[in-house]
């Protein structure tokens, strides 16, 4: 039997094929960050980014309004481009259509993208459109500007860093854990409005691009991408981008430490749920997660104040490799960490 | 029952629902040519284009092979790059996997896709990958640049002009047709030495890149897109874009003037078809069509020389609308003519 692309590791397996045949040209940064980073102008850098959505694997058609999947589709690649630090210039939309889509439907698609776009700065500049046998696909691509040199890598974290997030995380995992519970109930379950409120957290992510634009102008914020795999995955991407051969980066996370929303709370205990976990491991929060000068920490939290909490929720230390998850004084069990490989 | 996105038109009908909601911001060309083009520096202009092929739509997995797929998904997109005269930068592959690919199949994906990526210039600088329980899914963006103001645009033809065409004609589409033929017969049917070509032609089609590049430079030329949909259904975007209120244009073509390959002369005799109607309204080319001053043909053909052919099929007229087709004296039947809806 042939290997299947499984074997290779999946989606990072595949990651890494490409990576190892790939050198970047001088000047540009290609894979490795939330966007490529290009040089544009005296004052700019470009930065691209792109993303793919299927339908069965990012979403269920039939649990997800048209409104909402187009909101999704622009935001997951909205916070790519916030994560960088840039400000969004244009992007481009490509849909293939089952022959069962609605008129109506394709209408709210597009008056909801849009929008949203719109509302980010990032006209709708062109794309692709074409029918499917098969599964509802989507791919948007964003195209951002930063000024030059300043866009925020995840290789940029430094020893005694501290490790900071927006706004409140694990609401998008719950949600889904609440969509899947309503689909494979055909609907029949009546939610709550606190599971309602998770389950619009997980539709409708909020990119913070005015948040990353604010934290973009600050040279003590480090390293910098957005949350979508979860910390115990994406705090790992920055571990490694940020590692030298002389210096291993690792970090501690405070779980007590970790902005968890009162929803988020209320719906794990009566669902008999552990909301840390879930904010250490599920994904699609689309919150960022940065490392900064700790001088630096009040100054950016006072200056996000207006749109939303930043969190400080552990540090970089080169003291041991890896993540290291502390509940108080006692290290949580090896379980736990086990999530890193999510 | 609900109106079906089919009644919308198609693919162009939901394009014109998308361009009935949008303006174009300032300095940039959004949706309506190959490209979008957007300021970049004071030398070069930003041309982007993106284009999602689906199995089953665009292409049957178990025909064609993991090279020949990578090299298509690219050419396709490289030659809306050529298409307005520009330069390839970078691009970005998106790729949905069905869990059955294998890892050799992967690799050679990657391996092919990166080849021809970097023959045009176009660095591979990201993407996204995922898996997909459907259909394999590619997205393909491409980023160029091409001299401020220059990039060559549909809605530029004069009354006059020329209409010419890069390459032969009709290759591909004979191509396609031996495709389904051999699929339907689950590939019992051996293939002669013309079918494999046009086959080849179907899956490599090349992208006039550095073609693109040479009549970019002529101020002569004037209109140029990629021929994707048959010159039947693409002159007419031509025709439409560069039209006004006060000039309508329509255009004449000779199809004895139709530049044919031998091999697809040959298999059209062999096979009962008809190659210039091939030629018409088959698609996927990706040849050049261009309008040009008169006085700059014989200009460009030499330039063109070296690379390919450069055949005049016609000219653009203000006496009447639409496409006529003339054979010789007379003007070929309505019956051809609705090949424009192709």
């Amino acid at each position: 039997m042939a290997e299947k692309v499984a074997s290779l590791g999946g989606e990072f397996g595949f990651i890494n094929l490409i990576r190892s045949r790939i050198t970047d040209p001088a000047g540009i940064r290609g894979i490795g960050d939330d966007c490529a980073v290009l040089p544009m102008n005296s004052k700019s850098d470009l930065v691209v980014t792109t993303d793919l959505l299927i339908e069965d694997v990012h979403f269920i058609l039939d649990d997800i309004t048209a409104a909402q999947l187009a909101y999704k589709s622009a935001a997951v690649n909205l916070s790519d481009i916030a994560a960088m630090g840039a400000r969004p210039i244009g992007c481009f939309l490509s849909i293939a259509l089952p022959k069962d889509i609605t008129a109506r439907w394709a209408d709210q698609f597009i008056e909801s993208f849009i929008a949203i776009c719109d509302r980010f700065g990032a006209t709708l500049l062109g794309g692709d459109t074409t029918s499917s046998k098969g599964p509802l696909a989507i791919n948007v691509a964003v195209l951002g500007k930063v000024p030059c040199g300043r866009s925020k890598l995840r290789s940029s974290a430094r020893e005694g860093d501290i490790i900071c997030c927006t706004g409140t995380l694990g609401d998008s995992g719950a949600g889904l854990d609440v969509v899947l519970s309503r689909v494979s109930s055909a609907g029949s379950t009546k939610l709550d409005a606190d599971a309602e409120w998770l389950v619009r957290r997980h539709y409708e992510p909020t990119p913070r691009i005015q948040e990353g634009l604010l934290l973009g102008e600050l040279e003590g914020v480090h390293a910098m991408m957005d949350i979508s795999d979860g910390i115990a995955s994406d705090l790992n991407h920055i571990l490694k981008a940020s590692s030298t051969s002389s210096v291993q980066l690792g970090a501690d996370i405070h779980v007590e430490q970790l902005p968890l929303s009162s929803k988020l709370r209320r719906w794990s205990a009566a669902n008999g749920k552990d909301a840390k976990i879930i904010a250490l491991t599920a994904g699609e929060d689309y919150e960022l997660l940065l490392t900064l000068d700790p001088k630096d920490f009040d100054l950016a939290r006072n200056l996000l104040a207006p749109l939303c909490s930043l969190t400080a929720i552990g540090e970089i230390t080169a003291s041991h490799k890896g993540i290291r998850y502390m509940d108080g004084d006692h290290e949580l069990n090896q379980e736990i960490s086990g999530f890193t490989h999510f």
